[in-house]
């Protein structure tokens, strides 16, 4: 085995709060700089179906970011009991709308709805969520598309402490098509050598032992123990999980036991402000990317 | 460590000469079966550029195995000046054509055409190599679609010993787009722990070392021996090395060392023999299984 570590020093904590403020920086400059260019802001459309509280409070957050950093959003909140033939008319439309060049639909969707469907729906060069099979397909082929959010945010945590990841081993634990999928391409692309792990594992401790680089994206509060893992890796955690608090209210942790993984770990997100931040940061940078890809600009972005 | 050997006993052959007969069998029932159902038989076309030598013996396998399975088959033979637009008219009119179900472009392309512009220009539904993005995505995302023809033989090879590989380590060394990674996920959702190791991992006998099952698809004649493998691991090899004998001629050989390795393999796959009939019994199934979709049949086949 490698024995080099891949961090020398111990318990660096990754700043998604003040990395995602770079990047939301940065987006603000290319948004501008394409207004200039274009006479009109980078465009993203939020379809909101339906009255789901968290859903709702996400698209908030979202449209509020799009408006500070200066560009054009549109929030669509058609009822709980649109039917499919609505949606994806609606859907059609934004895709025909030049002001729009991103398009969200958020999850989940009402149970008579398929997500699977709705998504199909989306021009790929504005599924700015990256969901779509077409930029799937582009991100297993190696192609440029559309990469989803999470997975980019993390990387790019990543990429801050340790740029060259060649021959890394990464252990990639959760295997959703939102997150553990695109990370394990992102890793395979960076020449880790790249390991999906899931519920299914055998013997989870001796996979995450082996990782230089880990992201855990499971949902399973504090599941992963600091002594699992490797002296210097470097551990991102996806993980945003509720649970009771000692004061008797609850709190959020992530899939890794931070207390005790940052005494072994060289560098590691927090939960809340590592991982999530960069979520919606890079939402907004895929947006401005769709905008410049679909004016024909040189997108030399973040 | 879960040290239990996913097969007892060592050296079983994995013979893909048989298995593949056995296929090819299959598949000329349900060619003969939608004969019937539909008054015509599944059309193959293959489209072949130029005189390369070693796709002209290729092609002419396909051709000939697809008639002999009672497939209607056509060869488009242009010249190798052709241009972009004259091999996307001819994709084109192939798409178009009702009798054609599956379009095969023998690759490589001459240099002026691009492999990547030609596949993405074939209908997702008559890509029966499974190489269009649209059906890489689907892979990706866990939909039905088309499997590239190499990987979905070496998991009937795999699970012809050994159909349960829920919570094995499977090791798939190489990652390219025909191979490697559509093989790491179809691993996946055999719910294997799956990685992937490639050119630039950095201690490739200690990943192989833990694989239950191990994929080889490199091109790199012996690289892998017998004291690398786990005792009782079944190893798929998909490399075709043509290399020196000793009586001055050539011989093929794989990416396995298949004489020191099937004394520890619990069953292996021999070059020639293994792989590579199943690749082309595989085209078969999935020109068949096209055929089946675009009737709007059920496909209940291989």
């Amino acid at each position: 085995m490698a024995e080099a570590k891949i961090l020398d020093g111990v318990g660096r904590i990754l700043d998604g709060v003040a990395m995602a403020a770079e990047i939301k920086g940065e987006a603000a400059k290319l948004a501008a700089a394409f207004a200039e260019k274009t006479g009109r802001a980078p465009g993203l459309a939020v379809v909101l179906v339906g009255e789901n509280p968290a859903s709702q409070v996400y698209v908030r957050s979202k449209l509020k970011l799009a408006r500070e950093l200066g560009f054009h959003s549109v929030e669509h909140r058609p009822a709980a009991d649109i039917d499919r033939a609505g949606l994806l008319a609606l859907i059609a439309q934004l895709n025909a709308d030049p002001a729009v060049d991103g398009i969200l639909v958020q999850l989940p969707l009402p149970p008579h709805l398929d997500a699977d469907d709705a998504i199909a729906a989306i021009s790929p060069e504005k599924d700015v969520d990256g969901f779509h099979v077409v930029n799937a397909g582009k991100l297993f082929a190696g192609l440029p598309g559309f990469v989803p959010c999470t997975p980019l945010g993390c990387l790019k945590l990543i990429k801050s402490v340790q740029p060259n990841l060649a021959g890394a081993n990464a252990v990639v634990v959760g295997r959703s098509n939102i997150v553990g999928k695109p990370m394990a391409h992102l890793l395979l692309q960076e020449n880790c050598t790249v390991t999906i792990a899931h519920s299914k594992t055998r013997d989870l401790p001796a996979v995450v032992a082996g990782a230089d680089v880990l992201v855990a994206a499971v949902g399973r509060p504090s599941m992963i123990p600091g002594k699992w893992i490797k002296p210097g890796a470097i551990v991102v955690d996806v993980g945003i999980n509720r649970v009771p608090a000692l004061d008797g209210k609850t709190k959020l942790v992530g899939d890794v036991d931070f207390e005790s993984a940052k005494h072994v770990a060289g560098a590691i997100t927090p939960v809340p402000g590592g991982v999530g931040p960069m979520t919606v940061a890079y939402l907004m940078v895929n947006t401005c990317r769709a905008a410049y890809l679909r004016a024909g600009l040189d997108w030399g972005g973040v």
